[in-house]
């Protein structure tokens, strides 16, 4: 199994060329940042984690979470406590988070850059502070003033962890079904009842305390996500001198027995089992629970959208590491006699190759939608924040829908190019396919990202929104085209993909209007269609900075060189699928009902 | 979790319209049979198989088979051994081998079918007898009268296993790099010393011999795939009188931990350990042992296509089952406040019907397959032998490579249409998704399919043999216009489609003899092309036959019906991908190799 090696050269390309980290540097939210600083930050980072949480990843595959049903607690693999009480005494959870609540005050894509680190090295344990932060999310912009000081603080710092608990059995996605039961106490908090489902670190051994965000109904709440509200359940009751007190009435009554992330603890979760109900207390308004789960949402499906980068490009070091050590047959133009190393084959280059256009293309798309949040919340021009929102939104389900099914594609390629070693679990890669499979159904399956994007993103400004995208890449076609034959390929690959997608935008608008059904229908093909142009937009971008970078005579020539490789290939090899996605976008859905379930039973 | 059902109706549609079992019954190799007691056997072994094999896939993967390094024994898991005695005691191995082997004297399409069932309901039990069947197929055709009396007919009734040990560390898919020893004895046998890998069932519990066919040189042997002679190695030796003597020096050393198929144990096999040898007996002649295997490969490559295709009819009825049960959001149309069984979403229909038309087309390229190795044996005109010997060759590795890539693409559909459900192992679809992943890897990778069609396959009878398949397409177009609006959209695209794949034929035909490089970089990409089309075709064929029953009035209006909504949805969301797919055959290397690994690296 190879060491996880961060990938600080290419992230660096990416914070300076496609995103600017320099520019980010100079918003008034970070003042006194400077670019140099936050390359310092990323590479101690990139060392603690490589370090100390990387090698945590197998035997947490091995050992798993384990619940015991007499105590209702969860003990997590080896090394795990300690690793976290570790990463907290180092501050890294906070680095993102503002100053005024002790966080780092870092761009968010600084934070991305560090979660990347985080999911490579070991995503079920990255989990837990990544579940925290979308707690903190809601928190920091709907709790009170006093729930603030004594909640938030602990959660930025990592001392204590934080869940999301919005599934119920019979709900799945399905929020507005929610049956968990608020009722108003004496002193003003609440009394919390109900089961929650799915929920990640719900209950485990590496933090002092947990504070549960809870969905729940009020006493004649309406029905539906119209009613459903939002309180803090806190594993143990906090004093108003910040001390823990009591145990609340919640527990974890199980956890699950998972295809991956086997470290990361899923519990059923049972609140006000044993008396009255689990103490509660309401974030904000009653019924206006939803409306600030939105406020984390955007944040949270970008982290999913990176679990799938992540896997993909630990798969992807492994199979570069292990075709450049395994010898077997002969690569063409080999001496007669000599067995070749495999990277040396036409068809395990072509896979690698493959992983790292999709690798890049995926890191370039989240890490300019992660900028776009930075934008959207700091930036002083109201029309700049404007423009970033509203990118921000059209790329979110772009960064969680088509950066974890190629995540998934991309773990799979790694036990291909391994052959039959990938297949044993020692090797490690295994397990990247196996915890990757998570990331296209959780925090909204990806049908759902493709309605998201298909339903609320291209309607939005009147389709002006993903006008001006689409506006973006055709202003590629110029500088391309000075690029000669360089980049020949690319300025016609993404010209004809380009042409595509905007006739079929333009068919789901008339379509999708006419009758929902067919904008449903197309819903999936349409999000990898879209998917595909967009990290094609990007790699033309990253080529075309790395050409300017070779002519001015800075940088690693070869690493340069590559960006042009990579933006060629991915041209020619991966982004001609955007015409044969068209004719499915546009097939309607009469077929899909033409014919009953009992009819398609063999 | 779902039960299997063995899909007969389905079956039995391609055995009657897309084969034509009935022909096969009037040659003179299968005299005595009719389509009715085929049926008839069918129906029997769906019975026993989803009775008594299928209950035991999920055991399975959770115990798997266990080793014990203190006897070097393998117990399988429970229920295993004695489901396995009822397989033997019906005789369900011997159906497709020949009655003067004690074999039942059925087409090998009906033995396909069998194995499809076997496969589905629990494809770890299924090597056992898949391991055997290849054993067979070598010793029955170049082993000596006495070696088939003594071997043979234990074999067939599946008394006894036999495994193929081709794979050695360090070797892997490369079987010219074999360094396992054969020294002659006195007695005329020889002595095997050496370690072989990756040995499906090279000791278990189910058995009371098993019947190692082993890779091995000989002094002064010929370096390469030249040198390579082929040896029983019984674990029993076997008396004259059939009786079982001592053991042999051969163990199994240690069992894989694998990602799936846990039941099936993959030995390591140590040869001679112990003394001066393992005792084993030459098949055929010396030197000629790779020559031998490829009599068989042809079938073992087809069967693990099949495997594909079993795990992704197994899941696929697990998600259509669910879909049916689960309710979760609202569908189009639906009444408000009211949830929707998912299979009424647009998008979780989407999700069946890719897994439906993928089902079919695999089953139909796996079964037509079949045939032609029954015609290409038995037909007694040698022109009907010869031209299906060729379609033999030509469809082995579109069923191998294609099926199994759409087996893994299937059951990991089924996990999506599961939602969080289908992460979580009691729902049994996990399985199927570890299972199949194994299959695009042994027998031969994909991408050494790949090469096998790009380099050897299109190349027959100087492009003659492609050329004809692609004329089989064309023919079919008049019938699709005669269909008229109904088959619409199924003539459009697969004239579409075959237009793409004959313009890169041609150039693979120019560029690929120019520099192989070309085709083999260009070698995966084309079998995925060249598999959308061949399924396109016998869908097409498929919706055509249908039609006919329904304007005859005969079989289920329904069922039929679903053939036609079939060829169309695959005609409009799968096939077009074809001609994504024609500039990655066509890119060349030259991307391949611009950088090097270096470069590559983060």
């Amino acid at each position: 199994m190879a060491d996880y090696r961060p990938p600080l050269r290419d992230i660096h390309f990416v914070l300076d060329h496609l995103t600017d980290v320099g520019a980010l540097c100079e918003l008034p939210a970070f003042a006194g940042l400077d670019p140099d600083t936050i390359k310092g930050v990323l590479e101690e980072n990139a060392r603690f984690i490589a370090e100390v949480v990387a090698p945590l990843n197998r035997v947490g595959d091995l050992e798993g979470s384990r619940h015991d049903p007499a105590t209702n607690t969860v003990r997590t693999p080896a090394g795990f406590v300690d690793a976290y009480h570790q990463y907290v005494a180092a501050g890294w959870g906070g680095v993102p988070f503002p100053a005024e609540y002790d966080g780092g005050g870092f761009p968010w894509l600084v934070g991305i850059a560090m979660q990347e680190l985080i999911s490579s090295a070991n995503m079920a344990f990255s989990m837990a502070p990544l579940l925290t932060q979308g707690a903190i999310d809601l928190l920091m912009h709907h709790g009170s003033e006093e729930q603030k000081e004594r909640y938030l603080k602990k959660m930025v710092t990592g001392e204590w962890t934080g869940t999301m608990n919005l599934t119920e059995p019979e709900a799945g996605s399905d929020v507005g079904a929610v049956r968990t039961k608020a009722v108003p106490a004496d002193d003003g908090s609440w009394r919390i009842t109900g089961t929650k489902i799915f929920i990640s670190f719900g209950e485990h051994d590496m933090a002092e305390n947990i504070v549960h965000l809870v969905l729940a109904r009020v006493p004649d709440a309406p029905p539906g996500t119209k009613g459903i509200s939002c309180f803090i359940v806190p594993k143990f009751l906090v004093g108003d001198d910040g001390s823990l007190g009591e145990r609340n009435d919640v527990a974890c009554v199980s956890i699950e027995h998972k295809m991956g992330i086997k470290a990361s603890p899923t519990c059923v979760m049972s609140y006000g089992e044993k008396g009255e109900g689990a103490v509660g207390y309401l974030i904000g308004e009653a019924n206006q629970g939803m409306r600030y789960m939105f406020t984390m949402m955007n944040n949270a499906r970008l982290s999913v959208g990176l679990e799938g980068l992540a896997l993909a490009e630990r798969a992807y070091q492994d199979a570069l590491q292990y075709a450049q050590e395994r010898r077997q047959g002969r690569a063409p133009g080999a001496p007669a006699g000599e067995t070749s190393l495999i990277v040396e084959l036409p068809d395990v280059r072509r896979m690698l190759l493959t992983m790292k256009a999709l690798v890049d293309a995926m890191r370039a798309i989240i890490y300019t939608n992660a900028q776009a949040i930075d934008l959207a919340t700091h930036h002083p021009d109201p029309d700049v924040r404007q423009r970033n929102q509203e990118l921000v939104e059209l790329l979110t389900p772009v960064s969680k829908g088509f950066g974890t099914d190629m995540g998934i594609e991309c773990t799979s390629l790694a036990i291909q190019v391994y052959g039959g070693m990938g297949y044993i679990e020692e090797s490690g890669v295994p397990q990247h396919f196996r915890d990757a499979r998570i990331t296209s159904i959780y925090e909204g399956t990806n049908g759902i990202q493709a309605m998201d994007l298909v339903g609320r993103k291209l309607p939005m400004r009147a389709g002006g929104v993903i006008t001006d995208f689409l506006a973006g890449v055709a202003a590629l076609d110029a500088e391309l085209a000075a690029a000669g034959d360089e980049l020949a390929v690319v300025r016609e690959q993404l010209a004809a993909a380009l042409a595509v997608v905007t006739d079929t935008v333009q068919w789901l608008m008339e379509h999708g209007l006419a009758d929902v059904r067919n904008a449903l229908a197309g819903a999936t093909p349409f999000l990898r269609m879209f998917g595909l142009l967009v990290g094609g937009r990007y790699l033309a971008e990253a080529a075309l900075a790395a050409r300017a970078d070779l002519a001015e005579g800075e940088g690693d020539t070869d690493h340069l060189r590559a960006r042009l490789v990579i933006a060629r290939f991915y041209a020619e090899n991966l982004l001609p699928a955007v015409a044969g996605l068209a004719p499915a976008v546009q097939a309607g859905f009469d077929d899909l009902y033409a014919v009953g379930p009992e009819a398609l039973a063999g």
